[in-house]
């Protein structure tokens, strides 16, 4: 694999770069955009470009079509999502000629993205960028739409809120590229929401399984499949804006530095926080096997993502199974489970509390050094914030508290753990 | 950093070969260990050994101690057991000599291991080896004690069960070594423990982060904190037989075989099982911010590790807390609750569940797909194997089970995901 080694600049290398849609909403951000990859072709970079439909057109495209029916149909909604980046790509490609930039557009099935036949949540199976390569090949820049793909059955998909990303990190692995960058509206990654923790730093390094761990639990960008997707290929990412155009955040395989990773001392790197997530509960249940199976299963085949799932057996022999999922799946999992599960499994299900939030702190070291938890524990209590489930991996402790809590919790626990700058 | 590709055999190397106690155990296995190291140096490696004490040497220094005092003193006691290691470094110096290869002992301390004064557990702050490196420049092996150090009081440490695998990734970091080699008396990392799943598969590779989850939930080789200092600092490992001699399993950044690494699709690689682990409940605790920091601080301070935590709210208000920890801990962690912090949080601990099982599944792309679990769900409920608790990653998925069904667990969660061979 032709691969630079993330934290050097390549002096001539293959870059392919993600305009989100606050970085292509109009004309003169398109240009601005056309200018930067001018640039870096008079450098002598290739450039793939991967573009979003722009500002708010996926959002207003939804709006025309909920005024038409409430159940649309899903191969039809694709072919009308995907209208959005038909027009960014065809625009961009106006603007690099405006800039003497010979450029092609492509969309997501003229790429090569192979997907399932899963609308509006189709996953890449696998890619044959063939006309990229040709592209690329003679000088052209190819500017591909975002988040787009064909199915097995041959009709156009739409790979999700967030899919450019993953488009652009799929495409950079199979071309082999030099790195990855996904221009957005914030400057990097940072070790909390500087929203709600001014004094949160930009991270000029992190790890593919701490990016992992924090998308994961509610760091927002870059999305969570193409994380995902960089984490198991190694794809060398740069999170950066694309409105100061400042270096962002590189995401590497381990730090160079040793200040950053201590022998065998834990080290935080992160806050996460989420507040996206309502929690259902489904109480009374015969603690007996075949619950969580039968349970579980009518969800993930309903499509609905559950997060984090809480069991445990109570002393009259019944079992409470709590588990938190994406608000907007709430209406969806609750018609699943009423519609024959909860009988099924003789449970009842308790009113919905959608007002959840999630605090988590990612980092190395966690599994031998107990104290990072009881220090997280503390820190919410002392602050006098209940915790009502607890999750932990190897290197991550996520606490579901009430969600009109979780902005104070963040700056506590960024604080208790020495994150403040 | 000087270092090898990880999956190529670098052909003039430094390598850090750990011998645990089995390999070591007697005179002739130590011949055979001081033949290989030959070889090693006839083909122009250096080598710098790490070595445990042999066979049961420790277990038996720790019974001697029994017999004396059931109360016996850190420091002393950490003398006492380094003495194996002391033994096991000499007796191998001498075994090298008689193979003409020249080779110096060095201790814990002598070879530069600054310890925190955390006896019989200590963890390593910093690796000063010096003395190792001028060894190596004159061409003479290094064997250095496993499981050593000298803490900030300049007391002798050890690092505790396992810590030999330590010493030596920890060493090859600060080496800058091309390769770690463990050598042990297993063969590699399988898809399951081949006595409990016949049709286990061994690994050639596995990624650092698969095997940080699968030595967090029961893979009992290489040690966890092992595997942590590896994981957070990229050291090159491999994991292999010192009795077959064959090639083992290589731990990688990432796969390079495309099968191994579809674009979205998950892609469970192990099962793991442990039954080292009670189950500790508290019940009838309100329902207030305070109760989880008072409660895993207070067991944090006397050096318990717990694992998983489950906490859920009941309908009249109070919560329960139930959470797993290692058996050999649950004296000391029902001591420490008893001693004043159940009456402090107003709970009652319930009788301990000493028989608790945890099987895992782990592997890449589990979090976007839902299905994963769903299955080993249903695995378990086909096979009237009841869940008690859940947790999962953004890699694995944990569910804890009765003991007696471990096994059973292990192997049909394993055909399951089709990992038979």
């Amino acid at each position: 694999m032709r691969r630079g080694r993330g934290a050097t600049v390549v002096c001539v290398a293959l870059l392919v770069q993600k305009f989100g849609g606050t970085s292509v909403a109009d004309p003169d951000r398109m240009r601005t955009v056309a200018e930067h990859v001018a640039r870096c072709r008079k450098r002598g970079d290739d450039v793939a470009l991967v573009v979003s439909a722009m500002g708010k057109e996926t959002d207003d495209l939804l709006h025309m079509a909920s005024k038409i029916t409430s159940e649309p149909d899903g191969r039809e909604m694709d072919m009308l999502i995907t209208a959005g980046e038909r027009k960014a790509i065809s625009l961009m490609c106006m603007a690099l000629h405006q800039q003497g930039v010979e450029a092609h557009s492509y969309t997501g099935s003229q790429a090569g993205f192979l997907t399932d036949a899963n609308h509006q949540n189709a996953k890449i199976l696998e890619i044959n960028p063939y006309r990229i390569k040709e592209s690329l090949a003679q000088g052209i820049v190819p500017v591909i739409a975002g988040a787009q793909g064909v199915s097995t059955e041959k009709n156009v998909t739409f790979l999700g809120r967030g899919g450019s990303d993953t488009t652009a990190v799929a495409l950079a692995h199979a071309l082999d590229a030099d790195l990855c960058e996904l221009f957005t509206d914030v400057s990097g990654v940072f070790s909390a929401d500087p929203r709600i923790v001014p004094r949160a730093g930009k991270m000029e390094t992190i790890t593919f399984d701490e990016l992992l761990e924090m998308t994961a639990t509610g760091c927002p960008k870059p999305a969570m499949r193409s994380v995902e997707v960089a984490h198991n290929h190694r794809v060398p990412l740069h999170v950066r804006s694309a409105f100061t155009w400042e270096p962002g955040t590189l995401v590497v395989e381990r730090y160079e530095n040793e200040e950053e990773s201590a022998m065998e001392q834990p080290i935080i790197r992160a806050v996460t926080s989420d507040v996206s997530e309502s929690k259902l509960t489904v109480v009374g249940v015969p603690d007996q096997p075949g619950v969580s199976g039968t349970l579980f299963r009518s969800l993930a085949d309903a499509g609905v993502n559950v997060d984090m799932i809480v069991q445990n057996v109570a002393a009259d022999g019944t079992t409470d199974i709590s588990f938190t999922l994406p608000t907007e799946d709430l209406v969806k999992a609750q018609e699943t489970l009423n519609n024959g599960v909860l009988s099924a499994i003789s449970g009842t299900l308790v009113a919905p509390e959608s007002s959840v939030g999630k605090v988590s702190v990612v980092g190395a070291g966690m599994k031998s050094n107990p104290g990072v938890a009881a220090t997280m524990f503390e820190t919410l209590a002392d602050n006098n914030i209940n915790i009502d489930m607890i999750s932990t991996s190897a290197i991550r402790i996520s606490c579901v508290i009430d969600a009109d809590k979780v902005d104070e919790a963040v700056q506590h626990v960024h604080t208790a753990f020495g994150l403040d700058r």
